[in-house]
């Protein structure tokens, strides 16, 4: 399908065909979601999608994670007009913070960090990230939120694969995803597959 | 003024105020303008100043330059119901791309990568990122888009410094920003004066 291109029908999860799979080998992630938001109709179907669970629930204040969450909760932010706060990479923020090492799925120690002006307790915070696959990132990300006495509403992104972290963060947090149920198998076995196998099935 | 409250009057760029002064030294950013995004009346009117000028323009899709670019870029394409396309630092995307190398502030060669699948003659792309300083950074973002065949329908930031780099783009390309003309020469200024002079004088 084009990228630009909007078909008439438009099942759940339509446009996870729009992904683009990976063609540099294994140095690099199996598949790049932000083809997707190129289509404004498959990013607003998206972003929708994401937010049904939450529509009864009250949201403050959406926070991205540095660097591809950053796009998906702008857009998720501007969809509730609500206010986004960016979660960083250590090292890029000129103003106090709060940091929360966690391990990459290298295993090597990182640092994420925030602002530690706006958040606060009884402020109810979204937290969205593109892909969620060890989950370190994003329990990291709610351990700076609780740890400045601020609410985690909720968890949301593209896909929320059933690691350790994966499974950790749905257990303890609502949740959002795009994935249907049929394909989260082959979200789960990415890495035992060939990365191709996913985008073929729901092309 | 705190974070999140909303003035009665607001008159344009009242939102710059909100922007965090650095308070770690020379070896970052003089101010942080991601502050502003948290309180969402900021966001959303930072957003419909920047669009003003492009009220009259087609715009096929927005792009925005990692990583804070994607933040700004990903309100305006949603306000404007457009997809959006990341314009990445190098060695991120596992998919075929253009790339074009640049010299970022401190003289260093670095590349800007695009894929390749997007872009195309005949579209026109509205192009964001946060603050342009020395303009490196947005000059290659430029020749992605043109190369590719597709055009620049202007160049969007909270600030456009008058370097040599900004003035490039501001000769060459429309363009939006959020600077009051009475503001403009401490942005200019900004690398002579201490860094706390722009903040207090919109505090």
């Amino acid at each position: 399908m084009d990228v630009l291109s909007v078909p008439e029908e438009r099942g759940r999860g339509w446009y996870l065909s729009l992904m683009a799979p990976n063609t540099k080998g294994s140095n690099f992630a199996w598949l790049d979601p932000s083809r997707l938001y190129c289509n404004h109709q498959a990013f607003s179907d998206c972003v929708k999608e994401l937010l049904q669970p939450f529509q009864n629930e009250s949201v403050d204040l959406v926070a991205g994670i540095d660097a591809m969450g950053f796009i998906l909760g702008s857009a998720v932010a501007t969809t509730l007009s609500k206010g986004f706060l960016a979660i960083r990479k250590a090292g890029h923020l000129c103003v106090p913070t709060e940091s929360q090492p966690f391990s990459d799925y290298s295993g090597r120690e990182k640092l994420m960090e925030v602002r530690n002006d706006v958040l606060r307790p009884g402020l109810r915070v979204l937290l969205v990230d593109q892909w969620i696959e060890t989950g370190g990132t994003m329990r990291a990300a709610i351990s700076l939120v609780e740890k400045l006495g601020a609410t985690v509403v909720g968890v949301a992104a593209v896909a929320i694969e059933n690691s350790e972290g994966g499974r950790w963060i749905k257990e303890r947090y609502r949740y959002s995803h795009c994935i249907p149920e049929t394909l989260q198998a082959q979200i789960d076995r990415q890495h035992l597959d060939s990365f191709h196998s996913f985008v073929s099935l729901t092309d």
